[in-house]
Order: structure tokens, then sequence, then C-alpha cells
């Protein structure tokens, strides 16, 4: 059984922690937060927010925001453990004060209150030496089906086309809520739309999923489209239509 | 029992088919398209390429490509028939030949080959006149549990609606695969999270479920993104990025 220590109380904390409650081989042993009120939904474990009471553990997960991982690392006093983090945008360089590093990234979208099924989330494991890779697809294989080994340059990238799929995606959503708001719509039409759209790429490549009036060069239907939106909605209609166009190789 | 006449042979054409094979109250009794090789794949029904020869019928439901609906409405001598048509983006005017007229609009993107379930797919209904109002709100129920009266103005602005959570959002899938491709990720790994983003936005509005360094104003990620892309997609990071603030209310 190896010991884990989690540290931060965010989304991905809490999920992890829900994650990684039920398995004998890896055991989370406390949690560390440097704010005492973060801790309370964390029953039947220690806590501290005292970084010199963290427990010496075989693991320390780092789950907490971005630009707080390097100094929060600074506060660990880790030693032979091995020192995680979660996070898509940030090197295994960010904790090169201590021995032994690792990154445990899950790629999905995470909110409170809304549970996931951990066992379908990609995780994207990289490690500073060969034998605690080993450790680092155990603990991963242990809360997914699905680990990938991604290096901290891949995993940049994966990052960046993460905000494009998602975050960008769910601003086009909203973008899509606004037009109906405007003209006494129910959004919940869209509903099955967006899903099927979602779920069509699973089986087929994107590019060769692409419908649609800019994909047809339908210059009636874009124009007529154009006069409808507002000045911001117009930017966004004419590029991403533009670029839609480039990519199948027909011109505006 | 309302007979139909199916004109076209395309992927709603050949979706409403199916849907509406099984039913009593109305019965496809004749398919109707041009181009005699295209009736091939519709067995067990009356076929023909002859304007001339189309039957008289209840319902003349007109399933093709939106520039070709009024010149092949033009060529249907309905008489007291019901003159329909399955377009997002045509007004009813297109049909203003024909004494009884009325839209039919199933809000889904469909391919050929992939079935889907017509149940959950919303069909948007409009009439020229209040009783055929009730002929359509009966067929569209045979074929789907969610129906909806939108005007011809709503239904222009829902197929607006329709290119951004769709076309659009399926055109980021696409610059994502090309990130992973570039970089030797398998794209299989953004799967679930855009699953879940999709599906995300079912339980909450799209406004309440932004995420990512726009909405968090986090400069470092937002620059080390830029750096990675090509012109075109940095056009559209930026441009995105900056409707997401806008909207949230921040500055870059």
């Amino acid at each position: 059984m190896k010991s884990i220590v989690l540290i931060g109380t965010g989304n991905v904390a809490t999920h992890l922690f829900k994650a990684l409650s039920n398995f004998q081989d890896f055991r989370i042993i406390q949690v560390y937060n440097y704010n005492p009120e973060s801790l309370a939904p964390f029953p039947n474990v220690p806590v501290t927010s005292n970084p010199e009471e963290i427990f010496k553990a075989d693991i320390y997960l780092i789950a907490v925001k971005d630009d707080a991982i390097s100094s929060v690392s600074q506060t660990i006093k880790a030693g032979e453990g091995l020192v995680l983090h979660t996070s898509g945008s940030v090197t295994l360089e960010a904790l090169e004060k201590h021995r032994r590093t690792g990154v445990f990234y899950p790629l999905q979208t995470f909110s409170k209150g809304k549970d996931v099924d951990f066992k379908n989330i990609p995780v994207c494991i990289e490690a500073g030496n060969i034998n605690d890779l080993e450790i680092l697809e155990n603990l991963a294989r242990e809360v997914s089906h699905k680990v990938y080994h991604i290096t901290s340059l891949q995993r940049k990238s994966l990052h960046l086309a993460a905000v494009f799929v998602s975050n960008f995606v769910n601003h086009l959503y909203t973008e899509g809520e606004q037009i109906c708001k405007q003209n006494d719509i129910p959004f919940e039409i869209l509903l099955p739309l967006i899903e099927e759209t979602a779920h069509k790429v699973t089986q087929m490549s994107p590019a060769d999923a692409q419908t649609g009036p800019a994909k047809r060069n339908d210059k009636e239907v874009i124009n007529a489209h154009l006069e409808q939106l507002n000045e911001q909605q117009q930017k966004i209609y004419s590029l991403l239509t533009t670029s839609i166009q480039k990519l199948h190789g027909k011109e505006l």
C-alpha cells in the first residue's frame, strides 16, 4: 500500500479524493491546504493547514491552481517521496526542488457538485525517472481505464487543444444561447444538435464531419446570417467561415 | 390515414423516410426525385423521376437542398394538398405558389449511413393557416417527442445559432485535432472532454459553464498558447479569448 498526501481542495482535488477513496494499493492519508475552512468537506481523513504538519508519505499529489504549484511545492518536505502535480500547462520542472517528480494530469472539465465517472477520464502521466513512471502508471490505472504517456511538451499542446475543443466551444454555445434569447427561442431546441455534433467526432474525424454554409460556400446564407449578428458575433462568424473555407480549399 | 409524397433523396429525406415508415396515420405513398438513380435505395414504395407522374396526395414533403426548394416546388401540382419544406433557412414564402403551405424542420445534423433516433430530434413547425398547423403538429408528433412552433423569423435565427453550436464547434474540434496531429498526440484523448463539455450545457447555462485561461484572465498561459499557434489559429484564439473576456467583464 502506498500512502498519499493530497494537497489542495479545489475541483480537481475533490474529484481525485472521491476517485481514490476506494482503493487498496493507494490510500490518501491526509489532505493539506493553507486555508483551514476549505478542509471541512473532507471527513474521515486527517487534514491540516500547517505545512509543518504534513505527514511523511510515498506520494505528494499537488492539485492546486497552476500559478500556485511552484510555491506550494517549495513548502513540502518530500524527502524520498514522489511529488506530482495535476496541471495541463505546467512543466515537470516546476517541481525541480524535489528528487522524485511526476505529472498526473486528468484531462476533463471538473465542476463542483457534478459527479464524473473517473474511469473514463484520460489520465496523462509523465515522470522524472523510469521507476516512478511505473508507480504513476499503477496509480493512474487505479482511477482510470485510459492512461497515456505524455511528455511536458506534448502536454502543453494537449492543453492548448483542450482550450479549443472545450473553452472556446463552450463560448460558441454561449453565443448560440444569446441568439436564441434575443429571438424568444428556447435554447433547449439546440441541445440534441450539440450532443450529436460532439458524439459524431467519436466516430469520424472532425475534418470529415464538417457541414454547413461555410463548407458549401453558400454565399446567400452566409450574407443573410451576417446581417442578423452584432459586431462581435460578425467577427467570429467571418473568421470561422474563412477558416473553414481555407481548410476545405474554397475561397470566400 | 394521410398520404405523403416525399420529394428528395438526400440525408434528410432518407432519415425522414425511415422515421415515417412505421406509422398508420401518415403513409409515404411515393418518392420523387429528378435523378432516377438516386431512387434506388427506396424499396417497397412507388418512385418516379417524372414530375408529371407525381401522385395526388394529402401532403407533399419537400426535402431537397435549400436553393432547389423554390424551383422544385414550382414543378409540383399540389392542388388542395399541403406542401411542406424541411429547411432551417428558407421562409414559408418560398412555397407561395401553393394554397396550403408549411414548414417541417428537424433540427439535427444528418449523415448518410449513421442512424439517428428521430424521437429525440426537435421538429420545428410552421403553417400558413391554423388548420394546417394541427395536421403538421400530428405529423411531427408521429416522428418526434419534441415539437416546437417556430415562426419563419425565429427559424432564421435558430438556423444561425445552429451554425455556431454545430458547424463552428466542429471546426474548433478540427483545429484541436490538427494541434494533436502536429504533436503526435492521439486525438481520442480529447473525446471525453468534448462529450462532457457538450453534456454540461444540458444541465447548466453555457454562460455559467465557462472555464479556462480566457475566463480567468491568465495572461501567462494565454501568451504561451499564442506562441504555439500558426497565424490562422492565433486569430481564432485571440478573437475568442477577447470575446469571452468581454462577455465576462474582463479586459485583456
